[in-house]
């Protein structure tokens, strides 16, 4: 495919600036100081990318996430991958490769985080690629693709572990394999380093970031109070 | 009883529009924001409702809780059950029967949360289908409306615990039965899902609800302390 | 003693107007904003009081604490032990008695809170009437008076714990004996209900807050850990 | 080295007077509301210092962390060592002189926080004057200066244990010979007290604190769930 002529300085701005609080650019500024409060993407770690029509919006690597602005924003064609954007002297997000393989599951918004929550269920599950939780009304959050609904009350929902790998880029045939295996997930976890979600639209992505990192500190909770995230429900004996 | 006559679109609009931020329509847009940050109400879980006067407001279903606006709010006129005010294209909660309910005992307001606090309650109180707890400061913050008084520091508060269903809406029978085998209760817990809290008014319903979450928190600390939450006073033996 | 000619309500709204923000009934509203994030005084638990020459500044009972506003404040005369405004249709607080009893130890401001931290640590303090913690940093923010100098690493620092009351205000009795048996404490423990923490100004209160706060939390932490929060420092045996 | 002439009350008021965001004065009030909400300087602890030319400016002690404003710095002159700016009445950091070892080490900006994180890993190092942790993604955000490089996933990070003083400037020595024993480390924890945290700038500075209050955070809630925070990676032997 032939590249498109390069946008002028006034066409990249114009990409990231915008009076709309829902612009991509603005959105992820906003979801960001959202997301570190939670403290998901503390020491610079995690992030955060949104899918406009054509146009793949990232937030920088190595920077403050919770003091971004939408000048920051790296903005990438999905047709043709390549960089409409690259602010000066930021770094591209060594994210970019694993975010893509969400939006060629068709997603419209992807979030990383480095949550305590979700690497701690990733060493409760010793010894196992999958992390198992069932009965929980949160589970109700998550979409089941493939039967066309959400996951109900007493579905066992399973997220796929993935192994760490040295360079974060190099995640990429391990989630993409992951997803692959689980083709109904919405989230692929990585051992002793967070977790990976998309969803339809950001807001779906941020509604399941949320019922996911819930789910993880139940587990974890459920974990110290010696009972199994992903035990049957005990009958009722006594009042 | 015939259904009156249709709203007109600037009469709906009138129904949530106010200057006053104690305005019901405002004021559940400022509390989903608290309960955001509380933990209560990610993932567009959890919910809440306010009665004034003759008209119930409702926040929506799935939507991110703090980022409500009052032109999102369902009205329903609880003399004739129903809707004054439908926002396309928005959901109306899966909690409305169960706010329902508690309006029916008499109720100004009704707090739905997702608190892990109440999950994890519904968790320690293995095979039972009461949370007791007892000697504790806070439960002074509960009414206990047969006696005409709060609970008392010495007294055992005690809240049913109901079983979670596959749909939300089905939960109102076994709701109300605990209502009934439990009258004096201001909050039905339900398991491996959360918790409902009413009030007189909204401000005894969010004071009720952050008493009863407070008494979660620490039952569960107190547990994994390995304390019993309903446990007698030790004896001081020395100092 | 004469009692004064009650004030005009002119003069009793002077008292809590003012434009600057460390007036105490601004500061008062602005701390409690602070401690309902802190999670000390949620559920409209909790208080807080500044006296500034006669003037004792306290918050009403029984409101959300986050959210008041300075004309809810009552002012009571620290000589005439008489109100100088009631604000229709508040409570006055039931910690006042509670707080007379540090002013007569010449504090100028008294924190009350429900802090989990502090009634979990009167619950591992079992069937013992005084909290010990030594070899702690933070000790060396609160202040021992006898010694006109503060706290010490290497000191333990003991915190007396009194019995809770049915009524808050049947709490003077033990907290003056506390008092009276520990001389040098700015701070009583209440089984199962919380504490109070004074000091010499707003800010001194406030700081000993904090600290105590702080080594509530780390002795529990510790506990949980298998570790005692009064044990001595470990010889570093190994690099 | 003949000490300048002092600096006028117009030049002393210069150096921490500006409309820049960025600069030291006003970076260290926003930074430090940013670290309270974190719980890293609550009770008046911690402190946080920048370097910008020859200037070091500094918080200073026994005050309300959340509530600074650039009026309150020290400035300390890094060449000849003596004070610019000496804010009457306040007390300059007693962690001065550990904020000038950092100096020493071509330090930027030198955070010290109280978190209890830091504290509960050096007592969960029971006996030993190192804290390991390994196999962790947010490793990577810690700089190995003789290697030129970040450190890698697979790496163990170390970070020395110092023992705590009675005095804080007397933890100088301590911390000097725990830079010189690990000459790579970008931080020094003090058992029972804290850590220290220092980067090439200010932003380095609060990632790297960022990152290792995280990687404390984990391996406290490791420890809690009976895992090794040094150990290895279990092999997968299920799915």
């Amino acid at each position: 495919m032939a590249e498109p002529a390069p946008l002028s300085e006034e066409e990249q701005t114009a990409l990231v600036t915008s009076d709309d609080p829902h612009h991509p650019a603005n959105l992820i500024c906003e979801l960001c100081r959202n997301f570190y409060t939670l403290g998901w993407v503390t020491g610079t770690g995690g992030g955060i990318s949104i899918k406009q029509d054509d146009n793949i919006y990232i937030a920088p690597s190595g920077v403050q996430k919770e003091r971004l602005s939408p000048q920051d924003m790296f903005v990438l064609s999905h047709s043709t991958n390549t960089y409409l954007r690259t602010p000066t002297p930021l770094k591209p997000s060594a994210c970019t490769p694993l975010f893509l393989a969400a939006y060629a599951k068709g997603a419209g918004a992807c979030i990383h985080t480095h949550s305590h929550w979700a690497v701690l269920v990733t060493l409760i599950s010793r010894g196992k690629s999958v992390f198992r939780i069932a009965n929980t009304e949160m589970i109700k959050g998550i979409p089941w693709p493939s039967r066309k609904k959400y996951y109900g009350f007493h579905d066992t929902l399973e997220i796929p572990i993935i192994e760490n790998t040295a360079k974060e880029e190099d995640l990429r045939e391990s989630l993409e394999k992951a997803i692959q295996d689980y083709p109904d997930t919405s989230a692929v976890l990585v051992r002793r380093h967070g977790v990976y979600v998309w969803g339809d639209t950001v807001w779906k992505a941020k509604t399941q970031a949320e019922c996911y990192d819930y789910l993880f500190q139940l587990a974890v909770e459920m974990t110290k109070l010696g009972l199994d995230p992903a035990g049957p429900i005990e009958p009722v004996t006594e009042s």
